[in-house]
Formats: structure tokens, C-alpha cells, sequence
């Protein structure tokens, strides 16, 4: 797309007329503005002057959120979403018993922090939302009715709001209000965003309104940044990108002036977690998995310095990501979703030579240690939008070593990812199938057993048919857990079933899944439907175990 | 891939070299040769004198064909497949009743013709299938067991292939001998294939030994191709292809001239079958899908001539395509993976620019057509690899409408694209998910039933969930029957299920679907899991209807 902001700036005439405009459209906080004075800090920060003349109290802002209106945040992973109007705004409604009575449609590139949406949702203000959230009481809003969540790809969520598919019932078929975080702003009005860029050039290019938060408190990321807008077909061009460092994109997300109809200085950082810590499981799964990829290496299949590495969040992406720290690779590559504090430990053991990704959730701490070394980390890292770092085009193209974690995994390769008993809506459905459908290894990592309420390994994570299925068979090619690793490629369904339950199961699961398989082909051989065997009326009875009697082992009997 | 041929024909001293090297390798079938005088007709197809020594006779290949070897086919969709070895070999078994003493695993880019590969199956001949398959005695042998069949995205296999996943247990870790029907041969040795690419760049690439079927029977297809090489990561480049028209590649297929070890005279057409006509059911998708899109065009969300659209087998894409014929759309462009015969229409009703596949499945009478109107038709087609055909990448970028049609769609807009009962292989997965994944416009269309045995709609295809998820919830953006059509852009599960059951389900199916799901919801909001409410131990018990009673309606009620 055409940085709009650089017409105008080679005009002066047209940039007068344009802020005429504005001002006339935009006079109740232009009328504040007058007395807001921007702050030092603020004027560090941003470079375009008019801009400043946009500089609004939060509660001013508030007939630009009527209720059912569409909007959209910069963030993804909890950092770099807009920290003020949702704080405001989730004040004003509990300070005047506004619950239910403003309600949201509420477009994130993934999740944000626990203190704005989470709070939203606890105050009854969102009515839609995609296409993915973390938070206990956003999760309850969606599982007893009260929000309307859909997950989507994270590489198509944008597209697709660009195509128009989401505001096509809106009479101005545009997202009314977009809020997004930025930690400088340029000459040209460019948003320099945070430590994430997720869905926000696509929730710019389709907003009817922008609101800037300027955020004070982090330094500016300013160079960390590839941007690229989304065109429309039949005008889309390739990606040409051949390797995790390259650039193809500005350092700025440009937006049209005439959107913008406020800034806010933020004055706080991003409200993270300490990341899950490497436990025993986990270990032995990296553990399994450099073996793996050393074999691999062993066998040709794979250069040396591997190829470039995808990896989640969670305790076992930390114990993989930890576990190529200690190994033998070197000048390794990271194409990713999300960087956490583990690949500043693979940085400074010198093995790592760039990492790119859209957002970077580092903990408090790991902050301040990216902070602090900044000048050694800044040019290793790069920062695209979601539509890049999770496109199938680039995945593939570089050979991606994919790895996630699911709810659970079936003996014939499929995966559930999102829905716990096929109904209870975790998180979504994220990345993973970007990465795992695309990806040159498709690799499932989980435990092979979770505990119930009542039994330590109630839950196996290998089951005979998931209840939900997110990836599909035609899609892994590795499975592993502490238990051990299934390498199926090449294997037809009953050729993986057996090496699954060999090699992933858990030993007091193992018995339950090889009668289950056992009878499944059995009977469907007997009746010439024996490509891919199941007892299609009581595939699901070890949920039900566990559902009816609190763990999975206490299934009776298959059929 | 930098064409061996080209280098070697270069330099007279370097390929007398190899000759000889080939000449001591390849002691028996030289010998034949002697004997075997070229027809005139092979002699107009070969412009490579050299190739010509090693004309041999079918019968004294059969040493190349171990049991236990590792086949490679050209062919896709019952056209450009190899003719007389597969049947000499298929003799030779017969007569000799090596039924199960000559087993092989056999890989071709999708389906052969039905007298070779089928009859293998009879002939107990396949150890192994990969990625695709049609055929009565095929599908039986893969759901009796005898028969190892995996169904991988058709844009994959030839790209897994490359990588060396389905070759990594063997010694030479590659296909052991690959047999490619060409119609010409270039001066450089380079393969003019026939009316498919499929996946014979990548069978070549991976082939220890290669024979060459010269097809004197059809046209030379010379001109229609783009040929590209599977380069490896980290070496891969993008795919230069904004419009269906650009071509990117060459007109031949190179091949290394030593792993040339015959070549043989095929003189028989592709055995196709009659197309499936349209019925008034397909006719009334058609219909409705056409007013979508008449819909979308009016929102300005497609262009006038819509984006490059995608359509499949079967009498439902023939409507689809018959209705584009008689519409008002014009300069309409096609990206697909197969061409059938209303295409010509397509072509001859002057609403079609240009096409382009991977294969083009003609009836006799079609071929004919095509042949006798090449002219006119030759400068608007072109014929790519399925690995580009079907490419994420470029599906995505085009902004293809990807129209498919499933064994069952589920309430939440889960498809099941392979596996009947969850358990009985039909064909494979195809290039459904390749389309169905990227498209801009992902739509499902089926019938909103079939019938049973005792039972004209004994079977819904509209079902609360599917026995085989092969198409996930966040692929599909439209469904449409013969009843309506349901567009669930944007919508949560809940609102899916409502407006799937409404718009396309049979009458007489309504009722029992909208009772499945107000149950699940009712249960399941209750319990707190109600983002996708489902009787998780019921939810087949529409199937088991079918089993027990004949026909889906049978149904007493639920849980």
C-alpha cells in the first residue's frame, strides 16, 4: 500500500486543507486539546508536530465508543496493546453500572493484556471477539454464551478483515474505531509500534477512525519493525523473502492523517507473566526432539545449522528452545510466531544468528534484560505482522521447523488444539496450523498425560479420536512426548496408530489404546471399512471415563 | 533446477562418457535395442537420436521391477499415465500367478488409469500407495488391509517426496525406477509430457532409474506446459506468478540422461470416462452459488470478472462451470488443479480468458474437441506441476473461489473430505485442502443428502459432526446445497450452526439437527463448554441410524 501520509507531507497546501478538515470534523477534542499540554517525553517521541494537536484526555474520547460499535487493538501475545482507552472505558462503564449496556465488537491479532480485555469481559462489554484471547473471564464469557468468539488463522484473520469479510453487515463496512500502541511516531505520521506489530497494519488500513497511544514508559523500538500493508487481489505480490533476516517492508506503519482523531500518552509497560519453567516432561521431550533433528542432520535431511526454527509458548517450547541452547547446532535461525526469554539464552550462547517473529512477550524481567542489551540484540531481531510471520507462502518456502503444543492428540495423527471435550473453547486456534500445515516438520509436542481432579495422569493426551480436530492427519509428521517419538511420515493410518501408541502412550494407557485399536480394526475389517479403524459409536468413551468418573483409565470396556 | 542434460550436451567428450557409462551399466535392454527398430512416428516424437538406442521391448524391463521396489508414475487424475509397462508387468504377473510375490509401493501424483493401477490392485501388485487413488479395486484393497495407502495435500507429496521422507528407510533413499509417459522428446532429452504434470518433476528428481513411454497415439502437447524444478530449503525461491497466464518455467521436463535406462513406444490414448452431467440438484448449487457471487461483485468485495476460480470433478462442478458459461460474467480466468470437459464450453462461450492446471481430464469426446479445436484453445491453457498448481502460496495470492465437494459437512463447518464412517477410504484428500485452506472464497457444495439403500435421503450430508475432519471450521467460508446457502464469514460456531442448519440442510433433516443442537447447547451452556456445544456421546448417532437402521431419519432421539 501507498503510504498515504507522504502525498500530503510534499504538499503544503493539501496538508492545510486536510487539517482544516479535521479540525472542523473533530472539534470536541481539538476544543480539549487546546488545554492538554504533551508531556517531554511525549514530544521525544513524537515527531510530527500536528499530531500533538491531537492530544486528548481518555474520557473525552468516549462518544467515539457507542455501544455495538467495531473495534480494533494493536497486540498480540499481551504486549503492545493499547494500555488507557480500555482501562477508561472499563471505568466508566463500572462507574456508571454500564454493564451489558456497551457492548463491543472487539478485533485483537491475538490476545492482549489480562488487565483490558480480561476486565471487558468481566464488565460484560464484549459482544464479539476474534481471533484469539487468553484470560479466565474472557474464557468464561465465551463458554457460557456471553461473547461471540471465532478463531481464525492468525496469517488470514487480517486478510480476511481486509477482504472485508467481517465488517460486510456495517453500514460504512469499516472497523469504527481502531486503538493502536505506538512507541514513536515519525515525520510522516508513521506509528512506530511496540514490542508486537500482530493485525495492526490491517486494522488501520480498515479503520474509519484511529486513536494513538503513545506509549512513554518503553524505550522506542524504532528499526525493530518490517511493515508491509495487504493488498488486494488480483494486485498481490509475492513475499521476497528468502531468508529470516530479510526486509521487504518500512520501519513505520503509515496511516492516513485524517483518521487519526486522537493521541493519549501511556505510562505504563506491558503487563506480562514470568514464563513457564522447564520441568522434568518437558526435558525429556527436547531431549527426544534434538535427537530427532540431529538425526536428521545425520541422514541429509537437514543442513547443519538446521533450518529456520518455529517454536510456541509454554514450558516445553521453553525446554526446546533451551535444550538447542546446550546442543551442537550453531548460526541457527528462528522464523517464528513469538519470541519468549529462552531466545535471549539461545542469543547469548552465541548459537543463535537472527530470530524474526510479530511479537516479542518477553517477562518483566526478560525485558529489562532485552532492555539492557539492547545494542547487542536489536540488529538480530525483526518484528513483521502476522500476516508475514505466519504466511504458509514464507513457512514452506523457507522449510520451517514447526513445533506446537495441543489439547490433544489422536492415534492416527489428527490434533485438537482448541476445544476441550470438543465444546470448551481454551484459547484458539493461534498459529498452530499456519505453522503445522506448512511447515517442512509438522511437530506436535504434549505430555502424554494431564491430571484430573482426582488422578495424577486422569487425562491421557493420546486418545483413540480427537473430539476436535484442528490439524489433520495430512498435516504431522512427528508426535512426541516424554514417552518417546513417532516419526510417521510416509505411514499409512494404521502404520502410525501402532508406532503412536508404541512410542507416545503412557505405559497405564497403553494397554487401553491397543485394545481400542485392536477391536477397531477387527471390526472394520470384517466389514471392508479398514483404512482408518475406529469404533465410531464409542470412540469418545475414555472422555467419558473421565467426564463420568473423573479419569480416563476408568473405561471399562471398548464397545 | 539447472537442467543436467543441457550441461552434458554441451560437451561431445562428456557425454560420450556417460554413454559408455550407461552402455556397461545397462548391459541387457542394450542388447534388445539392437534389435528394435524405431517407428516412424517415434522417430517424428524423439528429437534425441540417442534416446533411440535405448528403445526396448516391455518384457525385458521386467528385471528392473523387483519385488519390494519403490514405483513412480506420471499421471493425475487418469491422464498422462504410463501405459504398456504397467500392463506387461500386470501380464506378467497374471501369467506367471505372482499374485503377492510381486509387490511394489507405487507413487503417482494422483490417479492413474483403471486399467493399470486398478488392476494391480487385483492383481495383489501394491504394497504401498501415495497420495491419491481411483478405482474399485484400488479403494478395496486399501480398506481390506492389503494395501498401505496414505492420502497427503496433493501440493505436498511431491514436495515430501523431494525431501526424502517416503524414501528415508531405503538404501538408495530414492524411487527405485520411474516410469514417465512423455508425447515428445526434446533435442536436450527433456520430457514433452502428455495432458498431466502431476507430479513428475519431483519423480523424476528422485528417481534412481527412469523409462520413458513415447505416446505416438495422442498429439504432442508441446507448448502447453510450465515446468518448474522442487528446489530445497534454504535455496527456494518464490514462485513469480501474479495472473494464471505467467509462465514461469520451461516447456519440457529435464531429466539426467543416465537415469534414462529405456524408452518405450505407448500407441493408446488416456482411457477417460464420460463426464457426469449436471441434475437439477447440481443445477440448483449452481444456481445459488451464482448469485453469490453476483452478491459479492455488487459489494465491491470481487471484481466484475470475479478472481480466478477453482473447480473440481464430479456433475456439481460441471454445473457450477455450465452456470458461469450461461452468466454474465466475463474475462473470467481459472486456477485449478483439473479441467474437464465444461471448460470447453467455458472456453467457447467467450467468458473465458485463460486456464490454467495441472491436468486437463477430457472425455473421449472432449479430447477430440480439444484436439480439433487446439488452435484455438492451445495459446489460453498451460499446464503446471501439481506442486504449483495447488501452491498455498500462489492460491493465496491470487485470491482463488475454491469450490470443493465433501462426503459431509458438519454443523460448525467441519468437513469430511475422504473417509465415509469415518473409517472406509474413497478417494483420498486430493488437493481439497491445498484450495480450500488459501482460497480467498472457500466454499463446500454437496447435496443435502444422499441416498441409502433402502432410502432416497437416507444419508444427510449435513451431519452434527463429522466422522473425518479433513477441512477444519477455520478453512470454509461458504456451504451451499440444492436448499440455500449458508455464508458463515465471521460468524461464532453457534451462529454457524444455526444459519448451516437453516439454509442448507433437507426438510427432512431440519427438525432432527435443530433438536441435536439445542440439546448440545442446553447441555453444554449448563456445564460451561458451550462455545461449540456437542452430545460428545452421541454425536454419531445419526451414523449409527444409517448402520443399523438404513437410514439416518431413523433416529429415535438424542442421548
Amino acid at each position: 500500500m501507498m503510504p498515504l501520509t507522504r502525498r500530503y507531507s510534499s504538499s503544503a497546501i493539501l496538508f492545510s486543507c486536510i487539517f482544516l478538515i479535521v479540525s472542523v470534523y473533530w472539534k470536541p477534542s481539538m476544543a480539549s486539546s487546546a488545554v492538554l499540554k504533551a508531556s517531554a517525553a511525549l514530544k521525544a517521541r513524537v515527531r510530527r508536530p500536528s499530531m500533538l494537536n491531537k492530544l486528548a484526555h481518555p474520557e473525552d474520547l468516549i462518544p467515539h465508543f457507542p455501544n455495538g460499535a467495531y473495534i480494533g487493538w494493536s497486540g498480540f501475545t499481551g504486549v503492545g496493546y493499547p494500555k488507557k482507552i480500555p482501562t477508561m472505558l472499563a471505568d466508566h462503564v463500572e462507574k456508571n453500572s454500564l454493564q451489558g449496556q456497551l457492548k463491543y465488537s472487539l478485533f485483537v491479532g491475538a490476545s492482549s493484556g489480562a488487565e483490558t480485555e480480561n476486565r471487558w469481559a468481566e464488565l460484560n462489554m464484549i459482544e464479539r471477539r476474534s481471533p484469539h484471547q487468553v484470560g479466565k473471564q474472557i474464557a468464561k464469557g465465551i463458554n457460557n454464551g456471553n461473547i461471540k468468539f471465532f478463531d481464525k488463522h492468525l496469517s488470514m484473520f487480517p486478510v480476511d478483515l481486509v477482504y472485508g469479510f467481517y465488517t460486510k453487515d456495517r453500514p460504512n463496512k469499516k472497523l469504527d474505531v481502531v486503538i493502536v500502541e505506538a512507541t514513536a511516531i515519525t515525520e510522516d505520521g508513521g506509528i512506530i509500534p511496540g514490542a508486537s506489530v500482530g493485525a495492526s497494519p490491517e486494522l488501520i488500513q480498515m479503520a474509519d477512525k484511529v486513536i494513538i497511544e503513545v506509549n512513554t514508559a518503553t524505550p522506542s523500538f524504532e528499526g525493530l519493525h518490517d511493515i508491509t500493508m495487504t493488498q488486494l487481489p488480483p494486485h498481490r505480490k509475492p513475499y521476497l523473502i528468502m531468508a529470516p533476516e530479510d526486509r521487504i517492508g518500512t520501519t513505520s506503519i503509515p496511516v492516513d492523517p485524517e483518521k487519526v482523531v486522537a493521541i493519549i500518552e501511556s505510562d505504563y509497560q506491558d503487563q506480562t507473566q514470568p514464563n513457564s519453567p522447564a520441568d522434568a516432561t518437558s526435558k525429556a521431550i527436547a531431549s527426544h526432539l534434538i535427537e530427532f533433528l540431529e538425526h536428521e542432520v545425520k541422514h541429509d535431511r537437514l543442513p547443519k545449522n538446521l533450518l529456520p526454527i518455529q517454536s510456541g509458548i509454554g514450558n516445553i517450547a521453553n525446554a526446546v528452545i533451551g535444550g538447542l541452547a546446550e546442543s551442537k547446532f550453531e548460526h541457527l535461525k528462528v522464523w517464528t510466531e513469538v519470541l519468549q526469554d529462552t531466545f535471549l539464552d539461545l542469543f547469548d550462547s552465541g548459537r543463535l544468528d537472527f530470530a524474526t517473529a510479530t511479537s516479542i512477550r518477553f517477562s518483566p524481567e526478560g525485558f529489562k534484560r532485552f532492555y539492557d542489551g539492547w545494542e547487542q540484540y536489536h540488529n538480530k531481531l525483526l518484528l513483521r505482522s502476522q500476516q508475514v510471520s505466519n504466511n504458509p507462502e514464507i513457512i514452506r518456502r523457507l522449510g520451517v521447523i514447526g513445533m506446537n503444543t495441543p489439547v490433544e492428540v489422536d492415534i492416527y495423527a489428527h490434533a485438537n488444539s482448541t476445544c476441550v471435550m470438543g465444546s470448551r473453547m481454551l484459547n484458539g486456534l493461534g498459529g498452530s496450523a499456519d505453522f503445522l500445515r506448512s511447515s517442512k516438520y509438522s511437530i506436535m509436542h504434549t505430555p502424554s498425560t494431564r491430571p484430573s481432579k482426582t488422578d495424577p495422569h486422569g487425562l491421557s493426551c493420546i486418545v483413540p479420536m480427537c473430539t476436535h480436530v484442528d490439524q489433520t492427519e495430512h498435516d504431522l509428521d512427528v508426535i512426541v512426548t516424554e514417552q518417546g517419538l513417532a516419526d510417521v511420515r510416509g505411514l499409512s493410518p494404521k502404520e502410525r496408530a501402532k508406532v503412536i501408541i508404541e512410542k507416545c502412550s503412557h505405559p497405564e494407557y497403553k494397554p487401553i489404546l491397543e485394545d481400542y485399536f485392536a477391536k477397531a480394526e477387527f471390526e472394520c475389517m470384517r466389514r471392508g471399512w479398514g483404512h482408518e479403524p475406529h469404533l465410531l459409536w464409542n470412540a469418545f468413551d475414555m472422555h467419558k471415563a473421565l467426564d463420568q468418573e473423573g479419569s480416563m483409565k476408568k473405561i471399562k470396556t471398548w464397545g
